[in-house]
């Protein structure tokens, strides 16, 4: 791990000075190879998905494992989108001149070394890789046991692709060991050698991440999403993004969680919103308020109030206006995206100001907290710290800067 | 310490949530509190010196703690000099619209709980106070415990004005105690409520902070700043650049550490140069080439590339080229500012690119490296970490963001 840590320090460099023309050639290249590696990759999957079977994992953690020819020119595709973005590196962010003539630069640099542990998704391997490549980054990936293979087959692609641009291959090494104790070093930075650590999976893996790592972490614990129907709004127009809010994929961090109904709404919208949720087949754990419209709901506890379900559940709760709606976020929520329903320009305002989370929605499904919906041109993850980058990180967030500083020989007084 | 930690987190929200206008109405009556408070000031501060004195403090630090009527009208200034500054939250960092109709917003907000802890200096008491409320933080201040009177008599000062326009006084704690034990758990974190430390003072405090600390530090460990005299450049031009990097005040961190000299240029330019710094009094250590030049100087050691003086000592050194000087200035420099003197524009824009420090500076002293002289109103520190804040950190760099989405009832297909 220390040579690892030493060789992507090096290599860094190198991207760093790599104009960002040779990165996205990289990045086409890479595309190309995934594509006539595509056999090969799915030979890889055939011998994790055997291995998944007699270890007796679960049909989403198979699923996620799964990949299909479809799915691999998914991942050829992405790499393509990647290299379509612009060239983050080398963007002048901000430019001034003081009184006495400097002339001021804030221009965007790589961040440096990028960790990536993740689980079982082997499109993983290629989306972090590609991302971290795109803004001038090293990366070290460490992927799940499960994906061994299958990512061990990815990555050879994208070896061919750093060959053919002629940047260092050291620029994406995929960790080549299933020892844990590989976690370990990149929890402790490498000596020096890592700069942020991303991981991608489930609670357990950001929880050890958070507490361990000696090195900056872009991640979010839970995604405890609330959707507030403050109204005054149509019925329909609410139906239809509560719905999709917890819906329409139940196990990303931007489904909803809670539904908070304010009070004054609750006799015209709390029964026709719950009652679409349980004919849609999802559980509804209500307050008391809410456990009266419908015999199905059951009643919900403190801790559902905290939970993030991923799944077809959602907690209900009428609450007494705007001012208990943002209490009740800000005591159980998790900082990540909430949204308000209302046509009250005021009202919305007012949450949008109030509510500190990463990602604060007016009149919108919060399946929109998404690097890709927000026109990043895809994500890394989420974040919920307020260090450098919250919210989506894409590539511009994969980026530090410094100041480029222009005289004519002057001297401070 | 606890409770002090739980007390500015509920100040922050508070401050997150005010106006721009209540906050510099504080900064205001701030200063005129510590105007009016001047005797008080003096008064402890002849306490904390006539112990400083009697503990056999050095010269220099007794000179940090002391306080005149002159530098308390400074302090006074200062705090209204922050006040003028414009609102940096709330502020609209970046806007779009997606092909679906949904605006996103990029919007400055507060970071959250920023500790100081800092040393003699009991300006800083004021000036990281004055900063941090600006931009909307709660910070809890750890002084240094000589300056423990002068420091308390400033904080009260500052309560006056907090009271003054109805701000919570947990918005700028003083921590009241001598207690090592009180940074001990601002590394910790205050369970969860310190979001930011900043160290101010030597280098024994930024390492300490630095290895211990569970949360992020904006700091820099070392400024071991260089100067490369590439040319062309007008001997005058770079004689004058030369000194004042080095010598205008050697002990800030933008004080130039190393001189670098071209070795096409040395013929004309290496002598001159030397011998203006050892005149000037300026101890020069130096490689073969520049021992040659004047029997002053002394042979430089391996350590002395490595080393900020921060006194009247330099390095010095002739190079082969632009690739041998950022070659030398990778290996040896701390990453926080760096020079080059040249009218080659294409050399210059290669340094720019190249050096891979906070500051890059072209025909400029790097004295310059600090964040009044960049427009930014003043700076609580400057730092060379790669995250968050680089180089200055001035006000701005004291803030997080979030998202704004408003729709018109989108969901996610």
């Amino acid at each position: 791990m220390t040579q690892i840590g030493r060789r992507a320090r090096a290599a860094g460099r190198i991207l760093a000075l790599s104009a960002g023309g040779t990165r996205d050639d990289a990045l086409r290249a890479m595309a190309a190879a995934v594509r006539e590696s595509s056999e090969a990759i799915l030979t890889a999957n055939a011998q994790d998905l055997t291995a998944a079977r007699e270890a007796g994992l679960g049909p989403a953690l198979i699923d996620r494992l799964t990949l299909t020819p479809g799915r691999i020119d998914g991942i050829a595709a992405a790499l393509e989108e990647i290299a379509a973005l612009p060239d983050p590196i080398g963007a002048v962010m901000a430019a001034w001149e003081r009184p006495n003539g400097l002339k001021i630069e804030r221009v965007r640099v790589p961040l440096g070394v990028i960790g990536v542990i993740y689980e079982s998704r082997p499109n993983v391997t290629a989306d972090a890789g590609a991302l971290c490549l795109k803004a001038g980054n090293a990366v070290v990936l460490r992927g799940g046991s499960d994906s061994f293979n299958s990512s061990t087959a990815i990555h050879a692609a994208l070896m061919k692709g750093l060959r053919s641009a002629r940047l260092p291959e050291d620029a994406i090494q995929y960790v080549p060991t299933r020892d844990r104790a590989a976690v370990g070093a990149m929890l402790a930075g490498l000596e020096g050698n890592l700069d942020v650590i991303v991981p991608r999976g489930g609670r357990s893996l950001v929880a050890r991440v958070q507490n361990e790592a000696r090195v900056p972490v872009f991640a979010h614990l839970d995604g405890n999403v609330h959707v507030y129907v403050h109204g005054p709004c149509e019925l329909e127009t609410a139906r239809g993004v509560v719905m999709n809010a917890k819906l329409r994929r139940t196990g990303i961090c931007g489904a909803a969680e809670t539904l908070l109904v304010d009070r004054k709404l609750a006799p015209t919208h709390l029964a026709p919103l719950v009652k679409a949720l349980l004919d849609a087949g999802c559980a509804v754990r209500g307050d008391g308020d809410t456990q009266q419209v419908d015999p199905r709901v059951t009643a919900a506890t403190e801790d559902d109030w905290a939970t993030e379900f991923l799944d077809a559940i959602i907690a209900v709760k009428v609450v007494e206006g705007l001012d208990d709606a943002i209490r009740h976020i800000e005591r159980y929520g998790s900082h990540h995206t909430d949204a308000i329903l209302t046509d009250d320009a005021e009202a919305a305002e007012r949450f949008l100001r109030e509510v500190d989370s990463a990602i604060v929605m007016v009149n919108a499904s919060t399946q929109f907290a998404d690097g890709g919906e927000f026109g990043f041109g895809g994500e890394i993850g989420i974040a919920t710290g307020r260090f450098h980058a919250r919210g989506p990180v894409g590539v511009e967030q994969l980026t530090s800067f410094n100041y480029r500083v222009r005289g004519t020989g002057q001297t401070r007084p």
